[in-house]
């Protein structure tokens, strides 16, 4: 302690400070502290990373977690690491006692799914050489935290193309929480569409809603409420979507004769929807299992090829999407 | 090792072949070394266990195995337990790797949902004290081993009593394998409505699949295209509940007004079918917070009050049931 102390050019209660996560470190001398850390093998002290993936999720609710966890397990079985996986209720940022198990586990690294770290936490972990990485990402990644991801604006973009080039004009989006770049993105390559296609985005026909069906129902009724309704929507996920598909219902309208609704995610209900949903697919199985492997070579202390590895989305067209009805 | 040997009136050898799970013990023989090895406390002789419950899945395909993984992950959590999440890529027993990586691990305790551990497996848990509860489990419980499951005879009674109240006798039952005691269990609760109500069962009108939407869709088929084809279809769970969905499309027939369809599970994406399914609720995340109380009392020497938990299940009527059309 002392000498990473002298090395560092700080006081020992410092370095400590370092290690235990605590507030009130100037960022540049955490910096400095974790550098001379890790040069000097801090985590060497102890033993070797016991052979556990630690697996973080904000909440467990839908296929979309599961087949996440899938593709981590596959990964994991083949180099027989086990996979612990915490759900934080909804939070995005993991709390004080997560941190403290996690610590004491000693895992070989640690994959936080929609969720945030607080710098503390990743600085905590980077001391102690636990390689962390993130799956679509809540928050800005700072550390430049290694994550993946999938083609969100690209996705976007096929999504309204779609239902441009079947002749819609009025196509009203439902976009997740715009501070998420994933959401951010599905929303910018839907504006990006319609630009390329020189039809106006009416602001009107741009809501952000939550990632549920309970939103997809809500802020659905509203946009089908219009004096001048769309005659498609574009959702933010496979959820909203059936929220739209219930705000239809109760409109009276049906799908696709009245309106069209595009989903994202391509989760396995959605071909058993009434009608089968016309959606984005994202290869959520691989992207877990890239994540896992991130982690592996990062442990094995290689470096990564790619820093952000974004895997590609695939429009998959079913039967919620058709040309609108001559008015 | 010499003195269990002594009091179980056994060599060592044979304590040893226990310990460590191998073949060739008779089960009389296996019994008495078990029972000395935990009067005398074997597990003492390492560290406490570790704060790790492990939960086994055959396989993580639906949101069934979601919603029992967010019961196991609420109480571990009240108790500051990891979980370690393993699948066995659809196998129902895990294999030596899994078992000597867990031996390893010393968890709290083990959950095998749908699954079954050898004998061999069973003992090298009991003779470390590692209690094992199995949730829905395939097999008949070896060593009394405390399970938690649903009320499946009364679910398959319900669903099946609404169908004849609203008029149905042409009722068929998709079944899952039968040699599972929890599919059993619905087909026989299908069968005992039928029969309190006076209305003989077809043997054409009962078939055994799979529990995936494909099984439903396959046999569905063969179902409707019976020279006197059934009124209502009730499955053995909603995947293939969807899976009748389709082969009722196909074959041009509507739910409700053509075919009367119930599944089984209420998994959160039955009520956005097209129409929103019929089904019976098994609360599956009670299930598993259930299991992980189990472990964690028998973990803590307590006796439990039950040894076989069944929670209520509960018909949810939604509307792809109706009375059947007139001839």
């Amino acid at each position: 302690m002392a000498e990473i102390a002298h090395l560092a050019g700080v006081s020992a209660p410092t370095v400590s400070r370092v290690l235990n996560g605590h507030a009130g470190v100037a960022l540049a001398t955490r910096q400095r502290v974790e550098a001379v850390l890790r040069e000097h093998g801090y985590r060497r002290r102890g033993n070797e990373p016991a052979a556990i993936i630690e697996l973080v999720f904000h909440a467990l609710e839908s296929l979309w977690a599961l087949e996440i966890i899938q593709g981590v397990e596959q990964v994991a079985r083949e180099h027989e690491l086990a996979v612990v996986l915490t759900e934080m209720q909804g939070r995005l940022t993991p709390g004080r006692a997560w941190t403290e198990q996690v610590l004491a586990r000693r895992p070989t690294g640690v994959i936080a799914v929609f969720s945030e770290l607080t710098v503390q936490q990743q600085s905590q972990l980077a001391v102690r050489s636990i390689p962390l990485v993130v799956l679509d990402p809540t928050g800005e990644p700072l550390h430049q935290t290694p994550s993946v991801g999938a083609t969100n604006w690209s996705g976007g973009m096929a999504a309204t193309r779609h239902l441009l080039d079947l002749g819609h004009h009025r196509i009203a989006m439902l976009s997740g929480p715009t501070q998420w770049p994933c959401c951010r993105a599905r929303l910018d390559g839907y504006r990006a569409a319609m630009d390329a296609a020189g039809v106006p985005v009416d602001p009107d026909l741009v809501r952000v809603s939550t990632l549920y069906v309970e939103g997809g129902l809500r802020d659905g009724t509203e946009l089908l409420r219009l004096p001048d309704p769309p005659t498609a929507i574009f959702t933010a996920n496979d959820l909203q979507a059936l929220g739209v598909y219930e705000a239809a219902r109760r409109a009276g309208l049906r799908i696709p004769d009245d309106l069209s609704v595009v989903g994202f995610d391509d989760l396995s209900f959605t071909q058993w929807a009434g009608p089968p949903m016309t959606t984005v697919r994202q290869p959520l199985v691989q992207m877990g299992a890239a994540a896992a492997r991130m982690i592996i070579a990062l442990a094995d202390g290689q470096r990564l090829e790619q820093h952000r590895v974004e895997l590609a989305t695939t429009l998959v067209v079913r039967e919620s999407t058709a040309p609108p009805r001559q008015a």
